[in-house]
């Protein structure tokens, strides 16, 4: 160790503040105090991401900063959040000068891109992991919860899935670029699609854990299902180039860290959802529809229904 | 490993919900939903601990959770802020089934003491630590920063100091109990006595790094200085009993881990201050002054000046 808490937090992470109406007092103090704009609600979220888990050992300092940041900030676009402030604590086996440079450039784009201040954290001494714990306001009663859905819903689900699983896969055999990779290493956040879908959708989640098991929790709370239609599921040209359909379809259903969006609509919703996504520029493609009766099939195009299991992702 | 992620959190987590006016959505969904009372600014801080390095390795599970708390709801007590909410992000090597029940009691014992709803959280995979994000409402603009002090204004601290270092000796030392090592293992935050705070202290932090270090941070900002007299240091009988005058001073000037709150206010603020002293039945003991130099002195009751560092605790 070279250097003390205060010295790294002075030399790295000071430079990281901006302006920001959300920020009544910054870093420094015992607390940051935030305003909320009147008539909002806070959303509030908090990730873990630890080396070796869920990002490569070794790993660039911006990867694991760019994927910490889109696990949380995906989290406040699954509500329609807007984003607010978030906060940071860092465990680091030693005071790493490069990293921290890295880390703190990466964060940087971060709180530009997505317009989201960081007012505090915390830094001590461990294995590396960095834990967000991200705010996000909503006006008072218009946050998507994942549990709104009702049968005759429509299932949708925004960009394309299954990238980030075989960019994982590419990356481990060495290859450190290309749209896959980079989709594995610097997931987009939804987070103007998520805000705009107050109203449009009646349920929504981000896709983390693989669609199947978001789906999954989407049903869950009233015993609902879901039809899926597996020709209707997104899947990227470059994911078709680089692997067989049959393996691609298999991680757009089961393989995470996408950080997409899915969400539920009424039919009636589906000229405003086409306009949504054409605004963004971003697909919003319908794969499927809300039942009565609980469990989730994947049909084929002849209709019959895909073998499958709904674990998802294993945290333990 | 028995259980995932989400077994672990039916099984310890899910029954530490309870009903509260912040909470729009508990936990459950991407982000929880709160609610912010119409004229109030949210403070928001993070702490981690790690085993071995912030509470002993194989403690008891209340130990690690009841310390976490307790920086966390102190950096609140800070600011003057009420408890609003908190989430929790678990790392842990297996789902070790008797430290995650202990966890959930001892969590449960502090959302009820201190009426904060646990309203999100994480649990990986990794080396053992618990990293909280606390939030706090206080009514607009009457947050208490650490840099409000002016030359004039008087030190003071509450409860006493010193018995957190001791009893944290008598802990390595195989002690389990009394009243020393119960500073050490559960401090209590001064969450009562920051609010009454309100309006009449200039500047607030909590004691976390020792008193030197403290009162160095209030002084910092501004370039003043501080005269500490030694013999108005409030040390508990139990610490005095257990050590000598001289080690005790020195345990309460330097050690941290006790979470009292060191503040500064006009002298004009002396009634009031005994007043919410009585009332609250905590000890609010006057120890120096604000002056308009640089640097921090600690004097013997003859005047003279003791030499000192004022490193306080290095976290790397």
């Amino acid at each position: 160790m070279t250097a003390n808490e205060f010295d790294i937090i002075d030399k790295y992470f000071k430079r990281l503040r901006v302006e920001s109406n959300a920020v009544v007092l910054g870093p420094g103090d015992d607390c940051a105090v935030l305003s909320i704009p009147t008539g909002h609600e806070l959303c509030v979220s908090t990730d873990t991401l630890i080396e070796g888990v869920h990002f490569p050992e070794d790993a660039p300092a911006e990867i694991a900063v760019s994927r910490t940041m889109a696990a949380n900030l995906s989290d406040l676009a699954a509500m329609g959040a807007e984003p607010h402030a978030f906060v940071l604590a860092i465990t680091m086996p030693s005071a790493d000068e490069r990293w921290l440079e890295s880390c703190s450039e990466e964060l940087s784009r971060n709180i530009q891109q997505y317009a989201i201040p960081l007012v505090g954290g915390n830094l001590a001494k461990g294995e590396l992991s960095l834990t967000v714990t991200v705010m996000g306001t909503v006006p008072a009663g218009e946050s998507i919860t994942r549990s709104g859905a009702k049968p005759g819903d429509e299932v949708y689900v925004t960009g394309s899935l299954g990238d980030a699983a075989k960019g994982l896969e590419l990356q481990r055999s060495g290859i450190e670029e290309g749209f896959l990779v980079d989709r594995y290493r610097a997931p987009t956040p939804r987070l103007q699609a998520g805000m705009g879908l107050r109203g449009l959708a009646s349920a929504m989640i981000d896709i983390s854990d693989g669609l199947m098991s978001e789906v999954g929790h989407i049903c869950a709370s009233k015993g609902y299902g879901a039809e899926i239609m597996m020709d209707a599921i997104p899947l990227s040209a470059e994911l078709l180039k680089a692997t067989e359909l049959v393996t691609a379809t298999r991680m757009a259903l089961f393989s995470g860290d996408d950080y997409e969006l899915c969400f539920t609509a009424a039919p009636s919703k589906r000229e405003a959802i086409k306009a949504l996504s054409g605004k963004l520029g971003l697909p919003m493609s319908r794969v499927g529809l809300i039942v009565d009766e609980p469990g989730i099939n994947v049909r084929r195009a002849d209709g019959s229904a895909l073998p499958h299991d709904m674990t998802g992702y294993q945290h333990f």
